[in-house]
């Protein structure tokens, strides 16, 4: 095909997305035609102008170049392009955005030849950040990562976080496209039609820049094929557009984002892109026929080893449970925001270098490369404090539509960090991690738990959170313990508990503590390790609600959305009481154990709330706490 | 005093500065002495250099320059200055880290000087955005803001979102200092020592960039004073330090981050300072006294205005209700993410342009600005979509430690928003807001309790969160009706309520609906408008859950950390079984009705709920449930 013929069929391409586009939106009542119109060359150059390489009949090819929708809300386009690649029909266009269909608002998961969701913008450089260390460094393939990003959304800091760490890893093999439509929800963006804006940023960066006219075949192909022979950087396609292109009543008119036509301006539109051959269909280029670098076969990993009697911090546990466990999980990479000799990810980085990506304190690129990485079949486990995950709670919560496998790691958890104050204690994450819907969040009281259940995250298909503790803690449990995600460990027990305790991490060794003053003075309470907070046991829960009628919660977290409520809710219909003890004041320096005993979840507390318990119920029963 | 005078008195304050670093950390025991010492000449000639303006008398004063250290766990700097001041007395920086001391780990707002609590990283310039915005556009003073950055910290997205706002709004009274010790927590940061590095990514923002070597105090004071001069765009000081300096052994050394000495090599090292006069103090120079721009008094807001029958979104009220109030509030400041038509942040826009701030999609920058605003005496309301304050909840979480009273406003909540899908839907917002101590959070259902609940959050001293709702919703209350925060509605009532049903927001609309149909088979309900979700009215539900036996709560949000879970939390200790419907199911697009069926929070699914807990009721009692 001469270049000629080749852009004459990128342009009867085009009209037809543009078709697409109009058509699929106008019968949804919703969405965003112009985000997409202005895109719609740069998309089909890239696909359809020899650029991309994928097999549309195998979107899971380990070889396939990866494209990523950071401006998500462009889903008509993305899903018009995989019409005129012939892989989505004309009827499935018009199921756009109704219940049920794969074609939702924005991509998810549901859509097959979405790499993540978006829609949250400012998230898509992270995950192709993810995706092509993953090809550079892991599986050794000569795949590249596409990610369209809207000018819009290059206000985002993260986007400058995922910039900045591509050029670190040098990733030749990651090529952004920034469609400079000019126009954002409700007016101009900062910098307008500044292309020069974009370039200096982006280039002091150290990215290489290309500036497009992003509506000319011929220009837009020149820089494709010109990215493609760029080695060390990553390539920055900046393209100038129109938003609305092709219907010129759209063409760079404030007021017309996320809006659609009515059904007579539809017709408008149409009649405007000319004739439209609704046969035609766009060739994707294969990918080379390569497998990834073969990985280690999985093999066995020594059983962990702790002397009796001499405490341990479980973030320590959890460093080494990871490089213990890589050989028989070699999917397993880890990540850390700068803080790997805190989190004791810097166990597992000096064990196996070769898996561990140092991501600097930039948790929403870490996080959104986390997901890049799952999604190309490993299995992340990505650590920072446990405060900093709130940094990055928007990509974890976009995470859970993208079908993920990420592990996530909060160490110094709770006021017990002691002296270093409330901006380092992590107060929130359970709260944080439990809103996350089948997200799985673990809690371990000592270093042998932790090493079994950092090993329950490996094998558990979904998203793990894992909450460390920074001081060292006794062992509780012996080698020959299991730990499954969903179950806890009943620790105290007799037929005469007048209260059951429940406890997980630090907090599980002041309810010990206080079984044991208590149990001096003749009153005896169950004490349960709830290690798996969520999912719970609830069997185990209810049964020792109702045999002794009191349920303490106590833990080293705000109460709100705390292991508190979570029992509460798993409970509420029983009609026992639960009365819970958290963290509830002003948190501040100090030294941890006045610091439990400031928040009123220590031993003491304990001892006392049983008591006050107790004394209630012998005034009235149950009903009367 | 000649410039050698004065770079001699700087000299002496700077020893003493040493001096007390490392006494206070090597007494406390834990502490970040070397990147103290880094910044020492920094900041000593910032404020003893005839550079800073500030009544140490009146750190209060509105016109007193500003200093923030983002680099938080400079905290002994921080202090040690103050002393150097003659502000801190010796014995109280022995306190430093002590349970109670208003000298914490990182600076909180127990430390009178300190303008916001720091020491989760990337923050300090957001606020200083904030400080600066409101020294330029709204009390038009000559103060400046100065903000203290460490090296590793600026890989954090958050700076360069503050970085293009503080250009696009000309902050030329905002002096940021990155302190360039080379060294971050587990070794070098991503540039090291490449200056050039950082200059040409600062520059390439807009910023005014002076390169200095941070020991050099005639260099460090050249570079201040040539900022003073800078005119229309902020400035950076970017300065070459060593981590450490001052003392041999620790100077550039890895492996020193956050530890302290052991009581010799603290002899040793101030061995190594020579002599130091411990009755130095240094002389700050004092603001001129200007107040700021007079506000117009407060005067009266008109009534709002409802048509009744016609249903309005909550969203929009929020709009009307800030821009009515302002009269009666002249502290208020709008803040929006570019997405001002959708929040209706845009109504007070057009109606207030002098008193509203465009922030981008920059959320992260966006809150750490309404801190600052704040702080500076301001009422700043500040807006995007629900699911987007999950972007900034690290900033949230840091201002509760800041004496706050920010305004935090969601819209777009639940997956009542149909056809966009998940990536826009707020459905952990109120989990999170809820951790938040002592933290507000109101959900209206109408636009007169929205407009009735927007005024009480600007009289509220402290954080709120409002949460509104995308689709138009009948109205419910009238103007005369009043809904202090804490309270509740109960909308529906009888003798022979059989459950009562606690909703609000969208789901409130839904309980109503529900309420009807089960009336018309003779089931009656007692339905609940829980508007104020945190406080919340502990005592009518209380009596309505004694009096009905069971509670159901409905909402448009994650079961985790949600209203069922406030509302189980109020109840655990009654032994009354508490229901929650809430969306428990992976969420897609569709129509909003379509929707909350399929989350189960519909008026079917109430429908259906009170008719189960009746059935197993009658077979035996509420514990049977």
């Amino acid at each position: 095909m001469s270049d000629q013929e080749q852009i004459r069929k990128i342009e009867q391409l085009a009209r037809l997305i543009r078709y697409h586009i109009l058509v699929m939106t106008t019968r949804a009542g919703s969405g965003h035609p112009t985000s997409s119109l202005s895109s719609v060359e740069l998309m089909a150059c890239l696909l359809f102008g020899g650029i991309f390489r994928f097999d549309p009949d195998r979107p899971g090819h380990p070889n396939n170049d990866r494209l990523i929708f950071s401006k998500g809300h462009a889903s008509p386009l993305f899903y018009a392009l995989w019409a005129a690649a012939g892989k989505v029909s004309g009827e499935e266009l018009l199921t756009f955005r109704e219940f049920g269909s794969p074609l939702e608002g924005h991509p998810t998961a549901a859509f097959p030849y979405a790499e993540a969701a978006t829609g949250s913008l400012g998230q898509g450089l992270a995950i192709g950040v993810g995706m092509a260390l993953n090809a550079k460094y892991l599986d050794d393939l000569p795949y590249r990562t596409y990610v369209l990003l809207g000018d819009s959304e290059m206000a985002e800091g993260s986007q400058w976080e995922s910039l900045q760490l591509a050029v670190h890893y040098k990733l030749e093999n990651l090529v952004g496209i920034i469609d400079v439509n000019r126009l954002g929800q409700r007016g101009e963006t900062l910098y307008g039609w500044d292309l020069a804006a974009y370039e200096r940023r982006v280039s002091a960066f150290g990215w290489k820049t290309l500036l497009v006219d992003g509506h000319s075949i011929a220009d837009t192909l020149a820089a494709y094929r010109e990215a493609l022979a760029v080695r060390e950087v990553p390539v920055m396609l900046i393209a100038k557009t129109l938003k609305g292109k092709g219907v010129s009543f759209l063409e760079n008119r404030n007021g017309w984002h996320g809006k659609t036509l009515g059904r007579e301006e539809c017709e408008r539109a149409l009649g405007e892109l000319g004739e439209v051959d609704r046969s035609v269909r766009g060739e994707i280029l294969r990918p080379e026929e390569r497998r990834p670098k073969a990985a280690p076969p999985a093999g066995k990993a020594p059983e962990p080893v702790y002397p009796p009697g001499e405490p341990v911090a479980t973030r320590r546990a959890y460093g080494n449970a990871l490089a213990r466990l890589y050989p028989r999980y070699p999917a397993i990479v880890g990540l850390d925001g700068e803080v790997g000799n805190s989190t004791y990810a810097e166990i597992f980085a000096k064990a196996h270098p070769e898996r561990f990506f140092e991501m600097y304190i930039a948790e929403q690129n870490m996080a959104g490369a986390a997901l890049g990485l799952c999604r190309r079949g490993k299995i992340p486990f990505v650590s920072t404090f446990a405060a900093f995950w709130t940094r990055a709670f928007d990509q974890i919560r976009m995470a859970q539509y993208s079908a993920p496998n990420v592990k996530y790691v909060g160490s110094h958890a709770g006021v017990s960090i002691g002296e270093d104050g409330p901006s380092q204690m992590g107060l929130e994450d359970i709260a944080l991690f439990r809103t996350i819907l089948n997200g799985v969040v673990l809690y371990p009281a000592d270093a042998l738990s932790t090493e079994r259940l950092v090993e329950e995250a490996a094998r558990h298909e979904g998203m793990v959170y894992i909450r460390t503790t920074r001081m060292a803690t006794p062992l509780l449990y012996g080698p020959e313990e299991r730990f499954p995600i969903g179950g806890c460990k009943v620790l105290r027990r007799s037929e005469k508990d007048a209260a059951v305790v429940v406890a997980a991490g630090v907090t599980l060794h002041e309810a010990l503590a206080a079984h044991e003053i208590l149990s001096r003075e003749g009153i005896l309470v169950r004490v349960i390790d709830l290690y798996s907070v969520q999912p719970l046991d609830e069997a185990a829960l209810r049964e020792a609600a109702l045999a002794t009628g009191v349920v303490i919660t106590v833990e080293d977290h705000h109460a709100a959305g705390g292991i508190g409520e979570a029992v509460g809710g798993a409970l509420a219909s029983l009609g026992v009481p639960v009365f819970s003890l958290a963290a509830v004041r002003m948190p501040k320096s100090g030294k941890p154990q006045e610091l439990l005993d400031y928040e009123g979840i220590s031993r003491t507390a304990i001892v006392q709330k049983v008591k006050a318990c107790l004394a209630l119920a012998r005034k009235g029963g149950p009903q009367a706490l």
